[in-house]
């Protein structure tokens, strides 16, 4: 596993310059060192995977909810031990990137302890990608599978209101070499980032993944901002959307049922988002995870393959060359983000 | 929750007289009492909850398996403890019912003494329904997961050969009412037992389900057995359906990567399906997981609803009512089956 992959580390020096920015901005905004840095890393590292709607797009509305206290710039984050194996984060409404990362290092702790960890957040705030918490636990040899909810965007089936957020399922596993298996699937047709960032530039939306507040179908954005998107799969999207508001909100003690708030849109409290992370080892079953899994790959990218396709990617791969190659060059910014910066700087 | 629903165990008495004449089949073909009983109690809950590609059609099958000794008669099964939470069943190819009846029992012990139980399963074969076996944890009121891998059934997106097995996510929780939410959805856009029904039963699949085995679509479910089944929601199914593949193969120490045997043309040898359970008690992190669960369904089912929809359902709603509605009648079974009884019986 390179280090850079993971932790976002080395970048060239205009990225790092731009992470420096971003970190000052957050001091700015009430927000101690560690917690920008934490915070800071996680953007820059959604920019460099090409995650837009999880990175630098977001920064005002962070900094906006510090301001106004939703987001909690000094928090006072309990971390309750339920066993050896089991622990319950309180993360008294902290910005989200610092509960999950507290929240997965505990996990990885606890997992190495007794082969298993199961860590539940309340109190939080949206995270980014689950998959960079994922590649955290990989890193450190462990099998991971991560649950949040997230404001309503998606209908349940049968009903013409949003409800479920995106709720990504994830799972992430060692390889056996340094490009680990991240699975990060939102339970939409589309991600709620990739619409606010297609609205925010003037992008169309491809067909059949969203409806406008009419509950009609739409290509437009900004229409779909305020619809509704489309479960994948209909009732078995459905289903899984529902089973992550259950995991990540019922269970943990966090919002569910549609009250986790839209970060961008509602102001009047945190928005108290759950998550839950469970983490084991690899080899509790059997002694050569690594080579089992290599072979399992091995075999499948062996596979004839539909014409066109050059080579059948494993989950994580495609976000892993996406990140090689942006690491080389310059992150390129908006000039709306350009704008959004010289004003959170000053 | 009823007991009916969860056992089957009360039944009219046609139904209680064909389990009866199940067990008697199972035990001819030299399964112990014990393990016919348990294997025939699944296989009529199968028909039960109209599972039938689950059910009754599969009975031929495993007799023959039986015969042929590539399911094993007479298993030494072993449960490793790995630790409180954690064990490894080696079901040395045993009828599959009983592996997952011993699995699921195991991991509801060790979350009721450590808070999370974990259980790998490997040396298995087909056990029928994930969600009957998540009803047993519910009942004791446990959320669980469950994977389990299967026969080659869905290309992995971008391969034009089928791989992955139908592999399905199965998750249950209590509800605070009779009625547990049990999401069991395969991989697949349609269930390789429901393929294997309109085979056999010469009936038309809907379009875009499956695929011939040149790669072409087809609605023939004799020519979609011999072809390739598509998963739901293109690349993002296939990452969920290799994450099963991971989960109850690769960690398990069962077959994966294309591995398993299909039990119904393949008796070179036995199956070794690989499963995983994973279970936890709902008061973790929260005293009132039943009102707050309660209160989550309320809120869903209030939303309002697309024209036609008298109701929205949450996973598992359907197949209770199936259960009760057929519960009251005699099963029906069709010719062919009838015929396969009479042979089997003498």
């Amino acid at each position: 596993m390179t280090k850079q992959y993971l932790g976002a580390e080395k970048v060239n020096l205009k990225t790092e310059n731009l992470k420096k920015e971003v970190i000052k901005i957050l001091k700015k905004h009430g927000l101690s060192s560690s917690h920008a840095v934490i915070s800071a890393n996680a953007l820059i590292n959604a920019e460099l995977v090409s995650a837009y709607g999880h990175g630098l797009s977001r920064l005002k509305m962070y900094c906006e909810r510090l301001s106004k206290k939703v987001i909690n710039p000094k928090p006072r984050i309990k971390i309750k031990k339920i066993s050896q194996s089991i622990s319950h984060v309180d993360a008294d409404n902290c910005i989200g990137f610092v509960a999950a990362d507290i929240a997965i290092k505990k996990a990885i702790q606890n997992a190495k302890k007794t082969g298993i960890g199961l860590v539940a957040v309340k109190n939080s705030g949206h995270y980014g990608l689950s998959g960079y918490y994922a590649e955290q636990a990989v890193k450190k040899n462990l099998i991971t599978m991560i649950y949040t909810n997230a404001p309503p965007a998606i209908a349940p089936h049968g009903a013409k209101k949003s409800l479920f957020g995106t709720n990504p399922v994830c799972f992430g596993s060692p390889t056996g070499s340094k490009v680990p298996f991240i699975l990060d699937t939102s339970m939409s047709m589309i991600n709620r980032g990739k619409v606010r960032f297609a609205a925010k530039n003037n992008q169309k939306l491809p067909k059949g993944v969203a409806l406008d507040k009419f509950g009609k179908p739409t290509t437009d954005a900004k229409k779909a901002l305020y619809g509704v998107q489309l479960p994948i799969a209909s009732f078995r999207g459905s289903g899984l959307a529902w089973m992550v508001d259950i995991l990540s909100g019922v269970l943990t003690g966090g919002n569910h049922a549609g009250k986790v708030k839209d970060p961008f849109d509602d102001f009047s409290g945190p928005q108290n988002v759950g998550h839950l992370f469970i983490t084991f080892k690899t080899n509790l079953f059997v002694k050569n995870y690594n080579s089992r899994i290599k072979d399992n790959i091995r075999t499948i990218k062996r596979l004839p393959k539909i014409k066109g396709v050059k080579e059948i990617m494993y989950p994580g791969q495609n976000k892993y060359k996406r990140f090689k190659m942006n690491l080389k060059k310059e992150i390129k910014i908006s000039k709306i983000l350009e704008k959004d910066l010289k004003i959170l700087k000053n």
